[in-house]
Formats: C-alpha cells, sequence, structure tokens
C-alpha cells in the first residue's frame, strides 16, 4: 500500500470506532498537519463538525458543547502552538470534569527537537490536567496495529466519560502527503463495526455502612443539606426526598440544578448567601451535621460558616471520588453514587421533616427573599442583582442559561429564586476563569438550539472571538452584557481602598464600544435605557447573535449589594429577639 | 511581625532584585491573587507597568517586548486558567530564545487539589516549554529565605539571557489578606541593593579546531553560506568578512536582519526562494559545501535543495547549542558563538571572493530581482507580493517591521529585496503560530516607539484582542492586513485539489468586516482602493493604530505567484544554456 492509503486506513478505523462509540460533535481548527484526521471527520456521515478558528475559543466550544451534552467531544487542531491554545479549557475540563477527547495532529519523530517549523513538544502537552494521555503510532496498517488504534478510540471515549468525567488527549505523529485517500469513500456503503462495550459499575455503599451514617444522623436536629454545582438528572428528586426524610434544609447553589425545575421546592433555601452575610448571626445558623454533595458553592459566607462549624459531623458526598474539601471540615468522605446514597438513607431514615430548624431557615429564607424582591423591585437605576431578577423573571421555561465568573455568578447566586420553570444554569467553575465564557456558552447554544449568557465586561472581551461561531454556524446566543467598564468584583476587596493603584491595576477600565464588535460578527445589539426596554429586548429575542448591553456603575453595585445585606441582617436581628420573647 | 508585613517583605527583596539586575518591564493581567506582586510592582520605581486583561495577549506582547529589546520582560498573572493562557507564548518563546520571567500566583498549599476555586495545578505548568521552573516557598521574613528569594530573582535573570535564552517560571503560593503594607513604601528613600553579579564565558572554538574547519573549506569550491532567523548585533559584519573570504555567497532569509543595513550588500543573495523553485536546477546551484547560521530558513525550495545534498560538508552553528538540523544533512554541529567562529575563520581563510560559483549566483539573483520587480511593478490590482515590495519602499529608514506567519513571512522571504535602509525584520518563527502575532507587534511596538505589521487575515482575527494595548497604553502600530478572507496558504497546497471540502475545513472564510474592531479600539482604518491610496495610507501615517486593510484574492495570489516562479525558471534556463556554448 502507498503511505496516503495506509494513513487513511489507520485514520478511518479510529475515525470509524469514535463513531460506533457514539461520538457525534468535533470541533476542528484549520491547519496542515491535522488535514487527514479533518478531512476524514467531514467525510464520515456520523459528524457534524465546527470549525473554529481559534484554538482556544474552539476548545471552549467544545466544553460547553460537552456539558450540555454530557457527552465527550472530539477536538482537533495542528501540531504547534494551535495545541497549546487548548491548555485552558483543559485544565477547565478536567476540574470541571467535562468529557473531550482531544486530539493534536504532530510532527513524526524525524521533525521533532531539531528546529523544524510548527513542532513544539507535544508529549504530555496538558500534563496533569488530562485524565489519560497517549502517544500514537505512525500511521501504519497492520491489521494488530489498526486494533489497537479502535481500541484506543473506544477508550478514549470510555475513559473520558468514566466518573470523574474529564478531558483525554490523543497524539498523532502524521507524515507529508497529509491528505488521505476519499475516493471511494473509506466509509462508503460499510457494515457498522462493532462498539467495544464498556459496562462499568457504580459506586455503591453497603447496607451496613449507610446504617453508620444513618445512625449518627439520627441523633441530630440542625443538619444542613448542602449542594453546590452537581449535574446529574434525577439527583433532584433524590435529594429532595432525603430532605424530606432527615428534616434537613437543602442549601443549593445556583449550579445545583435545584433553584428550578418541577421538583419541590419548598426544602430548597436559596438566599443563604444574604443570610450569612453578617457573621454574628453565624452562631444561630450553626448546623451540627453537613452533609455536603457537588463541587464547592460560589457563596463565601457559606464557606466562612462551614470554617467556623469545627465540631458537626461533615459528609462529603462524591460520586467522582474527589476530595472536594476547600474548608477542610470534613469528617467523613463518601465515595457513592450521589442518587445511591440518597435513596439508600432515605429508606433508613424517619424524622421530623418539619423541625423547628427546619423551619426558621424557611422563614428566614422568605424573608430574604422578599427583601431582596422589594429592594430590587423599585430600583430604577441599572443595577446587577436587580439584572439578575428581571432575567430569571423573563427566561422561559426550558431555557438555558450560562453564567459568567467573577461577578455574574455571584450576583446570580445571591439573586437567582427558586423558580418552578425549568431553567438549566451552567457556569465554568472548574477553575472560574474568566477566559472562554463566551465560546463556552456558544457551545452550550449549539447543543440544546438557543442559550443565554449573563457576562460581565471584562469577561466579555477576553473572549470575544468566540462570537464568531454564532456568524459561521448561524447559533443562537442572547448575551446580557453587564458593562461596569472594568474588574467590579475588585471592588468589593481589600485592595479598593487603595484609590492610587486601584483603577490601573485592578478597575482596569477599557471603554470599549462593543457595539461594534457585535457589528462586526453580525449580530443585533442594543442598549436599553430603562427597565421596560431590557424587558422588551429579552422577549423580543428571536433567535441569532443579540447582545444586550447594560451599563452600570460598580461603586453603586458595592453599595446596592451592601444596602440589601443590611436589610436582611436586621431582619434577622428582629427575628431572633422576637423568638428569645 | 504580622502576615502582610512578612509578605511584603519577602516580595520586595524579590523586586528589588529583579530591578538591580537591570529588569524593567512587566506585563500584568489583573487578578486578586496576584495582588502583592502587582502592588508592589506598581510601587516600584524602575518599573513601567503594561496591563492586559488577556493573558494570551499579554504573553505575547512580553513575548514582542522581550525579541525587541533583547532583555527579560515579567510577566504576572492570577491563579488558575489565567496562567494556562501563557502556554502558546512561552512555548514559542523557549524555541525562538526569547527570555521571559513568568511569575504565576497561586494558592498556598492548603487550597491545592481540595476544590478551592481558581486553583488548578501549576507546578511545572508549562512542562517541557520553559528552562526552569521554581516553586517559591510561602512568604517569610527570615533572612535566609529573603536571601533565597534575592538569589532566585537573580537566577531567574540570568537564566532566561543565558543562550538559549528563554523563559523561566516562577510559581508563587500567597494567602489571604493579599493587600502588600505600602505606607511607608518598601522602596522609599532605599540604598539601591547590589545585583547578583554573573559573569558568563562564551563558546570559542580552539584555533585547532577552527583550522580543522579550514582545511576543509579551503578544498571546496562551491560554497553557501546560510542564514536563517539570528539577531545578534555585529554578526551582520561578521558574515560578510566570512563570505568575502571564502567567496561563498550568503543566502539570508529575512529574519537574518542581512537583507537591510548598513553593512555590505553585494554578497547578499536574497532571491534564491525563486532561484530554487523550479527542482530542474538544483544540481546546477548544489553546494559541495554548507555553513548554516541560525535557525532554519522559512524558504521550502532551499529545504528541499539542502535534503538533496547528500555529500556536501554541512556546518550547523550555533552558539545557544541546538541541534537545528530539521533536514538532517549536518555533517559537523559546531557549538560556537556565531561571531567568534565568523572572524576566527576569516581570519585564516584567503580564497577568491568572486569565484565563478559567486558569480553565478550574484548574476541569478540580479535577474531574479529584475523579474520580480517587473512583475510586481505593472501589477494594477491587489497582490500579496506586490503589497511587500511597495511596503519595503515606503518603510522608512530604522523602522521595525513585524510579520506574520503562513503566507506573509513566505511573501517576505520571496519578494523583500535587499536594501541600504535599516529595516529590523521581526517574526514569531519558533512554532511559527499564527497566534499572538498582533500581540507580539504591539509588545515590539512598546519597546521600539512604533511598529509596522504585515499579517494575514485569519490571524489578525485569532488575536484581534491584541489590538486593546494599542488603545490602554496609546502604542504606535500600523498594520498592513491582507485580507484574503480565509487560510491562503492553504490554496498552496494538494487539498486544494479536493474542492468539495475545501472552503469548509482550510479556506474558513470569515466574511469579518474588521473596520469595526478597528473603530472599537480607537483606531483609524483605510481601505485603499489602488496602489496609490496604498502609498499614500503609508507614508502619512503618523501614530497611533492605523489598519491598512488590502483586500486580495487567493486564487489570483497563487497564480500570480506561480507566473512569476516560471519566468525565473525560464531565465535561468537561458543563463545556463549560454554558459554551455
Amino acid at each position: 500500500m502507498e503511505h496516503q492509503e495506509i494513513m487513511t486506513t489507520y485514520l478511518a478505523a479510529f475515525i470509524r470506532q469514535l463513531s460506533a462509540m457514539g461520538i457525534r460533535y468535533a470541533v476542528v481548527s484549520p491547519g496542515s498537519r491535522s488535514t487527514p484526521i479533518a478531512m476524514l471527520l467531514a467525510e464520515h456521515p456520523d459528524f457534524q463538525i465546527y470549525m473554529d478558528i481559534d484554538e482556544r475559543s474552539a476548545a471552549f466550544f467544545a466544553l460547553g458543547l460537552a456539558k450540555e451534552k454530557r457527552k465527550p467531544v472530539v477536538l482537533l487542531c495542528t501540531s504547534g502552538t494551535a495545541a497549546a491554545n487548548y491548555y485552558p479549557a483543559v485544565a477547565e475540563a478536567n476540574i470541571s470534569r467535562v468529557p473531550l477527547i482531544v486530539l493534536t495532529a504532530d510532527r513524526p519523530h524525524e521533525l521533532r527537537n531539531v528546529g523544524a517549523p510548527q513542532a513544539i513538544d507535544q508529549i504530555r502537552l496538558y500534563g496533569t490536567h488530562v485524565k489519560w494521555f497517549e502517544e500514537m503510532p505512525l500511521p501504519e496498517a497492520e491489521e494488530e496495529v489498526l486494533q489497537f488504534v479502535r481500541q484506543t478510540a473506544a477508550r478514549a471515549v470510555v475513559t473520558a466519560l468514566q466518573q470523574p468525567a474529564g478531558p483525554v488527549h490523543l497524539n498523532f505523529p502524521l507524515r507529508e502527503p497529509l491528505v488521505p485517500v476519499l475516493k471511494p469513500s473509506p466509509f462508503a456503503g460499510e457494515v457498522p463495526v462493532p462498539a467495544i462495550e464498556n459496562f462499568s459499575g457504580t459506586l455503591r455503599l453497603s447496607e451496613e455502612t449507610v446504617e453508620i451514617v444513618a445512625k449518627e444522623i439520627r441523633e441530630k436536629d440542625r443538619g444542613l443539606i448542602i449542594c453546590g454545582p452537581i449535574d446529574i438528572p434525577g439527583f433532584a428528586e433524590a435529594v429532595v426526598a432525603l430532605s424530606e426524610k432527615t428534616g434537613y434544609p437543602v442549601l443549593a447553589d445556583p449550579l445545583s440544578q435545584l433553584r428550578s425545575g418541577r421538583h419541590g421546592k419548598e426544602r430548597i433555601i436559596e438566599n443563604y448567601d444574604s443570610l450569612l452575610k453578617d457573621p454574628k448571626w453565624a452562631g444561630r445558623l450553626a448546623p451540627n451535621v453537613v452533609i455536603r454533595f457537588g463541587a464547592m458553592p460560589v457563596s463565601k459566607p457559606l464557606t466562612l460558616l462551614l470554617k467556623k462549624v469545627k465540631t458537626a459531623a461533615h459528609y462529603i458526598v462524591d460520586g467522582g471520588n474527589g476530595w472536594r474539601d476547600p474548608v477542610k471540615r470534613g469528617t467523613t468522605v463518601v465515595y457513592s453514587d450521589e442518587i445511591d446514597f440518597c435513596k439508600k438513607l432515605s429508606n433508613i431514615i424517619v424524622m421530623n421533616p418539619v423541625s423547628e430548624w427546619f423551619t426558621m431557615w424557611e422563614k428566614l429564607n422568605q424573608q430574604a427573599r422578599q427583601i431582596v424582591t422589594a429592594s430590587l423591585e423599585v430600583e430604577k437605576t441599572f443595577d446587577e442583582g436587580k439584572t439578575v431578577t428581571e432575567l430569571a423573571a423573563a427566561l422561559p421555561d426550558g431555557s438555558t442559561l450560562f453564567v459568567g465568573n467573577s461577578m455574574p455568578i455571584r450576583d446570580v447566586d445571591t439573586f437567582f429564586q427558586a423558580t418552578d420553570k425549568k431553567i438549566r444554569i451552567l457556569a465554568n467553575r472548574g477553575a472560574n476563569g474568566i477566559d472562554g465564557v463566551v465560546s463556552s456558552a456558544t457551545g452550550v447554544s449549539a447543543g440544546c438550539g438557543k442559550a443565554f449568557l449573563l457576562i460581565g465586561d471584562l469577561s466579555f472581551f477576553h473572549d470575544l472571538n468566540g462570537l464568531l461561531m454564532t456568524k459561521m454556524h448561524k447559533l443562537n446566543l442572547c448575551v446580557i452584557l453587564i458593562n461596569n467598564n472594568g474588574g467590579g468584583i475588585f471592588s468589593f476587596l481589600p485592595q479598593a481602598d487603595e484609590p492610587e493603584k486601584f483603577e490601573q491595576l485592578f478597575g482596569t477600565p477599557t471603554d470599549l464600544a462593543f457595539e461594534y464588535a457585535v457589528k462586526m460578527y453580525g449580530g443585533s445589539y442594543i442598549q436599553p435605557q430603562n427597565w421596560d426596554q431590557f424587558r422588551a429586548a429579552l422577549s423580543e429575542y428571536k433567535g441569532g447573535l443579540q447582545v444586550i448591553e447594560v451599563r452600570t456603575n460598580r461603586a453603586k453595585n458595592v453599595e446596592t449589594h451592601r444596602k440589601i445585606w443590611s436589610q436582611v441582617s436586621r431582619e434577622m436581628e428582629r427575628y431572633f429577639q422576637g423568638e428569645q420573647q
């Protein structure tokens, strides 16, 4: 066989196996060395190809798409720094447990480390940030090699999906000429190859072990179920059932997917961030048992409360057997499927579902909700908190909302109230970067057809390139851009008291008229002048790229937030005084 | 001492030592964890701070600045994916030997791998792509630790600069509170600390070793001195002198800094790319000795010629003791300072400076130059080759030109003729990525006051964010944007014959109106309609950001290039026929 035939046979075997394993999406960046893989992916009838010129954007796009689909997405780029551009998204995927199959084309061995163009050391390029790395062999058409290639494709899919899910990296050395043989198509009229099946067990505790947990819980009446970012279908029902059996309220991070949906919302506490802002109430709200699911919640006051509580039994339940305990108060780390754990524990516990403890949380939560809602209702000027409540009200049932890091996710945490509408809320909360957010949201929109994105101006700027995908692939993304002209989060930090260097180092105002960028990408741009116009822009959104820019003021925003929190604190004072009488 | 005082003492010792070692520039991205380093850098009177919101851009900006200054530049960012964004520029700096001092702030040990926010594994984050990594200790104010910190700062500078120069990475774990003590300023009224001196030897061959080289050379009359990318002051004079003594012509890559400047241009051959395009003349032009300096030249025909010549003595001279021989024809790898090698060899060799061999190259070079010049002179429509010749004519003496990868650097190679004007030509030719080019050029402009950038549309799009620095720091960058709406280089590759998938996978037209982006960044935008307008735009450039967009056609461009090369080949046919008669 000729070189090009051998290469085609070898790569076709790989791609056919990816397809047999159910992979359907590939995000590809143009390049020379990756030519045969790109052309064969495009030739195979099963793959939808998203071309993305900027590899950093491409990787975040794939991350968003994989997150939305809960399935691995293929990434493909050429050799050299192109592959290094994937690094931020790969690191994020690794921590936030998103399955990615990263394919990098590489120079063959004889062109490595000898000054050849576009060659960097790609062996273990992503270091500890991938679950698995494999240096692929040079193309051969021997059956043993082809079977290795099929096995590796299957294994890449299984490994990326295995809990905790994450990115895997395969590096393909390829020689010129790089054009594969497509006539006849290697996939034409083919008998489908079978997948290499993977039967994978689930972490389940024995009845005896669950009884140990139950025994401890039965004695404790001040329990909290705390749910951080977690996205497992069926978890909401299971954890609400556990709450009913234990009588413990459920503190639900916006990324726990518990604040919205059809499940019962009576046991969901979503205003704990406001309730815990004033540390003087920490004693009253301190639990004696904590059951945590998912990653750490975004709320800093909650983190501080957990830190203070040194004597509580503190369970950290993780089906991906992580040790996600930055507060270091965990007394038992439970490696178990979360739903199985909830069900088994619910089966053997019967406590008072509306204990005094539960009722206190319920009442305080309602009060906080009223204060937040009432304060924001009368707010005439553009405010970041009110943007969240207005957005929450406007989002249609069944929407998907992507939330930027830094301030937006904190604002959503504080101000997004529980609702029966189904709203899936997603964010990049592995490493919490402000990078790649536009691209991730765009990838999500590719997955579910339409997405909303709430984002700050620095983060929006950081990933402006990500908007190109909405143009090139006709995707539907409605961006709610909160523009406070700089890094709003720093106004909440101690450096805000050093006005001399503050604007230079932290405020970093860019004074950009984003309208131009939106026009360049063929989107529509609206800068509402009042809340009515804001609501109208949201409700009239039909599709394509639309950017609604809300101009806010960093100083004013800090003020509004602090005002609400002090109102909440005063209300709590009243509550606890009334209790004492 | 309090935590903040200790942290301030520790970091001030580090920064003071960087200053003592002569470091003057820091490129900083906003972030929380890096707060104390950023504030202390800003507090120190010696540092010029460039704030850059996008860390990928920041790293390429620092790369450009360091390249221009031939001095290390400090990079600083916060923890998490921010640091991963540096990866492409770090990989480029490592191969192209640009000194960078990368400082990443990190979470302290107790917040690593435990699910804390904005924490990724930063230990050896850049793998094999940095020269040196050091995990710094937590801040302490013990004298022994402070002395270690000073030593590490000094060593970072020395290591980054030591041949081959490159990036180093120091990772700083820092605890909250993160605001340093600036009142009183730790740098106020201070006695300057002494630098830790470094006396570093130069690689020099013994007289005996040089005589071995000279002995071989004296017997060979068909020698070529080939200079790839190299940027060492004084090298031009030394290598021209060597050419005069040996009678060998100097084939000069545009990045060898030999095509322009005050040194003698009589011995410089710059049209070898056109001369060697038609492989049928390879036999006539084949050398029996090759002396190579610098990285591999960009010219593919030259690479192919070197591959064909299997019996020539082939010296690869590298003061950075690399083994940069992708054609694998090196017979002797010389680790020596390039200038010292040229001088020593020149001292002991006297051959005919205008041998038949030299005269042949000289004549052919002149003929090729005439053909290129004449063909382009009559070209009325916008053409990529003519853009280069027009630009070369318009560039003022003393200019700096940054050249994008993919087609622009190849066009400059083919069409940029030798000139007595001093024009420094720079590019990212380590890994040859199309990423980060705008930012690198912007960094160069920060270093030398004003820069010109020749770039293609995909590369320009890839790093559009880089333009923000021209706005935020009032830099002078004149961009000549060659917009052929997609990946022009692929039209020269075999996949161009697969029209079905070509535009989707390789052409990737974006149809972007870049005028909007330029406006957003406060630049001026010109789209000339004819060559007169193009010339006027260049000659009237006063400063700030200016983008001159030249619209070309990919297919037409391939045609023009090929027409010129076939003319050159016909002319060579005539030359060699005449010679035979």
